[in-house]
Parts: C-alpha cells; sequence; structure tokens
C-alpha cells in the first residue's frame, strides 16, 4: 500500500479536529486543497492560525477586535439598562440574528454543572452581578437554554440579585414552523403552561 | 446586528474555500475552534500551510515525500512491466485501496479537454510514452474513467504507443453491489457489452 507524505498525514490530521469532519472528509478536503497555489495555502493557514489573536470584550465577553466588541461599544447600546445573559456567543449570534433585541448582552461561557466542576465562580456569576449593579440595569432577561443545568444556573443568578430587579426568562414553547405532532412531551407542556389570552 | 472580529472573518472566509463547506458550516467550525488553546490552532494553521511543501514524485506524479513516491521507490515495483495511467492522485489511491495491483502508476493530471484547452502537451501524453518505451513496459492499463473526454484520452494514448504494446482498459460494467434496477441505460449497455463466458 501506498505511504502517503507526512505533510498530508499532518494537514489531514489538522482538519480532523474540525466538527463535523472525518477522517474521509478530511482526507477528500486535503485532496483538493493539493491543487491550490502555494499564496492560497499559506493564507487558509494563517487565517486559522490567525485566531489565537482573537480578543474578548472585557465587559460581555463577546469576541471582539479590541477590548470591547462592537455591541458594547455601540453608543446607542452601551447606555442600555436591559441586558441579556447567554450561555455562549453562538447563542448571541442567534439573538442579534433576530433583530429584536437592542440592549447589552453578558456572556457566561456555560452553565453550572457541579459534575464538571462548573460552580458560580467559573462562570463569573459575581461579576455579573457586580455589573448590573454597577451599571444599574433595570432588565435582566435570561436567554438560557432550557435543560436542568440551565434552569439551576438561572435560579442562583436571580438568588445573588436583588428582589426589586426585573428578571425575565425568554418564552420556552412551540417554535414557529414547528408542529404539535412532532414535538416532544417537555415542549407541548411549557407551551400549555406559558399559554397567554388571545 | 454586531459586528464581528476581522480574525474571525477571516478563518471563515478561508475554511469556505474547502469543498462542501459552505459559510454556515465555515461558521460553526470557527465557532468550535474558539474554544481551542493557542497551541492547537497553531498546529492545525500550520499544518495547513505545511502543504505547500508537498513534493510530487518526478516519475509518476503522485506525491511524494522526496523526489520520489512510495511506490516508485519500492524495490518490489520498481521494475515492473505493468503500468497503470489514471487520472488523479485520488484515483490512484483508490485503486491502492483495493490492494490488487502491483505495478507502477503514471498521473495524467486530467484528460484531454480542448474547450478548456487541455491538449496532450498539458497532460504531458509524450512524456508518458517515452516512459512507457523506456522502462521497456509490457502492459499499459488505462484505468481512466469513462466519459467522452476519457475515451478520447485513451484513444490518443493508443495511437502514440507502438502497436505490439498490450494496452488495455479497465471494465465497466455493473459496480459489485450495485442494482440493474437503479443503473443507467448507459452502464447497462456496458455490462452487456462486457460480458464474460460464465
Amino acid at each position: 500500500m501506498i505511504q502517503l507524505p507526512e505533510v498530508i498525514k499532518n494537514a489531514v490530521e489538522a482538519l480532523t479536529r474540525l466538527p463535523g469532519v472525518g477522517e474521509k472528509t478530511a482526507f477528500r478536503m486535503v485532496l483538493s486543497m493539493t491543487s491550490w497555489r502555494a499564496q492560497e495555502l499559506e493564507t487558509v493557514g494563517a487565517a486559522l492560525s490567525g485566531l489565537t489573536r482573537l480578543q474578548v470584550c472585557s465587559e460581555c465577553g463577546m469576541f471582539a477586535d479590541g477590548h470591547r466588541c462592537s455591541v458594547c461599544a455601540d453608543d446607542a447600546r452601551s447606555s442600555s439598562r436591559t441586558l441579556c445573559v447567554v450561555e455562549s456567543a453562538s447563542d448571541l449570534l442567534a439573538i442579534e440574528k433576530s433583530g429584536h433585541f437592542r440592549g447589552l448582552y453578558h456572556i457566561l461561557g456555560g452553565v453550572l454543572n457541579p459534575l464538571l466542576g462548573v460552580g458560580p465562580d467559573e462562570l463569573g456569576l459575581h461579576k455579573l452581578r457586580d455589573r448590573i449593579m454597577d451599571r444599574e440595569m433595570e432588565e435582566v432577561i435570561l436567554a438560557v437554554n432550557p435543560s436542568v443545568e440551565g434552569d439551576a444556573t438561572c435560579a442562583y443568578v436571580k438568588s445573588i440579585l436583588p428582589d426589586n430587579l426585573r428578571i425575565e426568562r425568554i418564552g420556552f414553547g412551540v417554535p414557529i414552523g414547528g408542529s404539535l405532532e412532532y414535538l416532544d412531551p417537555m415542549t407541548i407542556t411549557k407551551a400549555l403552561e406559558n399559554r397567554k389570552r388571545f
């Protein structure tokens, strides 16, 4: 059987680290890359290594070009009194894409998970409380995904915040375009609980 | 809408150049890479840039670590009098994987395509002839894919080789595990033409 050069093996191994890329896909990618110009290969390699220079916003934890992300640096939004708490940068992006939230964000970087050693300190929950108090936030929207850990995280955040603060959790129910027929019992239960006068 | 940092945009753009990777997939990959250690990012970047150092075998055109690939450098194979002509490195690998060919290869790098300006010179067909004559090959297997261009390429190669040389083309017909019911008429026609006494 033919022995492939080390550079090919290295490139295949590198690509299999990407989510959703198995060895066969990585190999197909590398084979196609072998016909690229050197310049293109350098560009791609440099672009991926370049992620090491990625900075995070010192306020909300989102990716940033400098020490503040474009939301926190936005004059129209930086004075907002509404804070949306999310688990991850991708959740933040999903909310931004909906285009209806004009306040500030706070990225937790996960949810409480004692079994994995993720406690309030790891998530910086007291830093979150300080930010809410210092910026005199009036409304905190907990846009944390529904799960046992997510629920516990929301409960903990609520417990360390003053009682008079308006704390809300995003609505759970039937997704738009969804069909009751195919939804799980938990979602249906939530949808029934969260019914609104029509 | 939030503005993403340049490093993220660059990485997404870089990954979309890979075959089968669209913008959404690339973005998902980059988001997951943002949680990698710097060391890992450097490794992946370097592995991809490293493909610029890829060499090709001076004899057959396959990827090589030095100036000869592992097939041409294999003592047991280098004296073979059978040459298998393929279009691409991936076709070569497919044949190697079957494990039944122990001769030498020659990669054309494509097929004749006058409309795209690919003629005998671009494919180095006279270099192929010289190799066949110099190495005193006894058998040439044309493992070129069945297509109008592939057929033309095979016909041209045959026309520039001596009449007494044994030139064969790989068999076409029903693939193993295939079902006549779902095969196209051309394949069925070829399978009938290529029938063998049972």
